[in-house]
């Protein structure tokens, strides 16, 4: 295995195809103010989705490798797509650098607070590769899970129809089915979501436990860093860097609300 | 210039990045129904307006080699994006055969008219290339044209989301400025749009003519064919074969509402 040295003074890597990520990065920002965190985007290859195995691999090690140019302390895999095909050759990739993934950390959710019944909502591309699923089955079998596509999501919430009539009404056709069939939870399986976890969680009702696995990554990373000494120790506000493969038409002002902040300066980087 | 041997009796090419071109073919169809009609959709690579000149140019030229070996006598480029970049590259790789492209062809109708103001709705790639303002002020300097991007009508028009009340709260927000600007016409500058024409002419009134390049590309199409008697004088039904590249789910479900036909065998077929 691989042996960086590993400093709590350096940043932690956040990544992702796109922009969904930063939902990801807004909660370690949150939780852990004094950190210096580095994000990376690959606009110019997304959507990842649709793309094969063996592609999809060699982007995240591609992009990995770059996180560890940076002297990252931590490695968070902030999109879907990575965290079910590429998780372990990130993580091997990595050495003694620990990776947090969203579906991992979902799905440990989901199995954690004794739930029977579970909905997962995603793109198309993540409900077809069954990553939910087989991540939730493996930690417990006897889980029954409801998966349901939601393609119109993405484009409305990138396009800024966050707050339209039109989002509730394409919600309910979504989530209606779903709701009849009594689940105990909700995952939102597709890092754009929590933007409109108000909308789903209003139409589930409150007897739907909302599992964002942006938080419980979060969650996780606080828990790792803190078990290996890890936390940065500064008193001052962290460090936050923003690196993209393209910067497509309104990316800073989408990008800002998804990470509810301010980006004060996004870095083209090169992978190819 | 590359001279090849045109019969009547060979088929009619007409390709797209994807299937938003079947709303050409069905012009087509439906004007020459005696004519054995070729489809490429290049489904694996898209989406085409995010991708570099260079790349889309090289694409373009796969696609046509590929229509000459199946003998076509005309090539039809129903696709915005391709139109808009790889016209001549086309037009060069076909020789004497002749090409039609839905972006000459559209501009041609909006400048035939006698139209003071033209806007034109496309997807944010397209209104960003500028591909229809050029071509219509290359015909007509004096043109007022006004663009306005409409990004969630093809994720909607894919998601079938065609007849749902949430398509057309969103084409007011999209429209609604549009209409109080005035324009005499309206060019439905995506291959989707006709599929949701009713919407946009309802919301854009009896006094907007709605300029659709799907059926000025198919009457030019006549108009050459005839010219040059290449008209099929068979008297059977024609032969429709479609050729995808890639063929994800809802292909043939989607693949049959913007054709409003049966597809009754799609062909898979690797360009790389």
């Amino acid at each position: 295995m691989k042996n960086f040295n590993l400093s709590p003074n350096n940043p932690i890597g956040v990544f992702d195809s796109g922009m969904g990520g930063l939902t990801v990065m807004r909660e370690i920002m949150h939780a852990l103010p004094h950190e210096n965190i580095i994000y990376f985007g690959d606009i110019a290859r997304l959507p990842y989705g649709t793309k094969s195995v063996t592609t999809i691999r060699k982007f995240a090690l591609q992009t990995a490798k770059f996180l560890l140019s940076q002297n990252v302390k931590a490695i968070v895999i902030a999109c879907n797509t990575i965290s079910a095909i590429a998780k372990d050759e990130v993580q091997e990739a990595a050495g003694n650098i620990p990776v947090v993934d969203v579906i991992s950390a979902g799905s440990r959710d989901a199995t954690s607070n004794g739930y029977n019944k579970v909905g997962v909502i995603a793109t198309p591309a993540t409900i077809n590769s069954n990553a939910y699923p087989i991540a939730i089955q493996k930690l417990n079998p006897s889980i029954n899970i409801i998966s349901q596509a939601c393609a119109l999501f993405v484009p409305m919430i990138e396009e800024g129809f966050i707050h339209h009539d039109a989002l509730e009404l394409i919600a309910h056709d979504y989530l209606d089915t779903l709701k009849k069939q009594d689940i105990d939870a909700l995952v939102l399986g597709c890092t754009h979501y929590p933007l409109i976890n108000d909308v789903v969680a209003k139409i589930m009702g409150n007897s739907v436990k909302i599992i964002n696995p942006a938080i419980t990554a979060c969650n996780e990373l606080v828990k790792i860093l803190t078990n290996k000494n890890l936390l940065n120790p500064q008193q001052s506000k962290g460090n936050h860097r923003y690196f993209v493969t393209d910067i497509p038409l309104k990316f800073k002002e989408n990008g800002e609300r998804f990470l509810a902040n301010k980006m004060d300066k996004i870095e083209l980087v090169n992978l190819d």
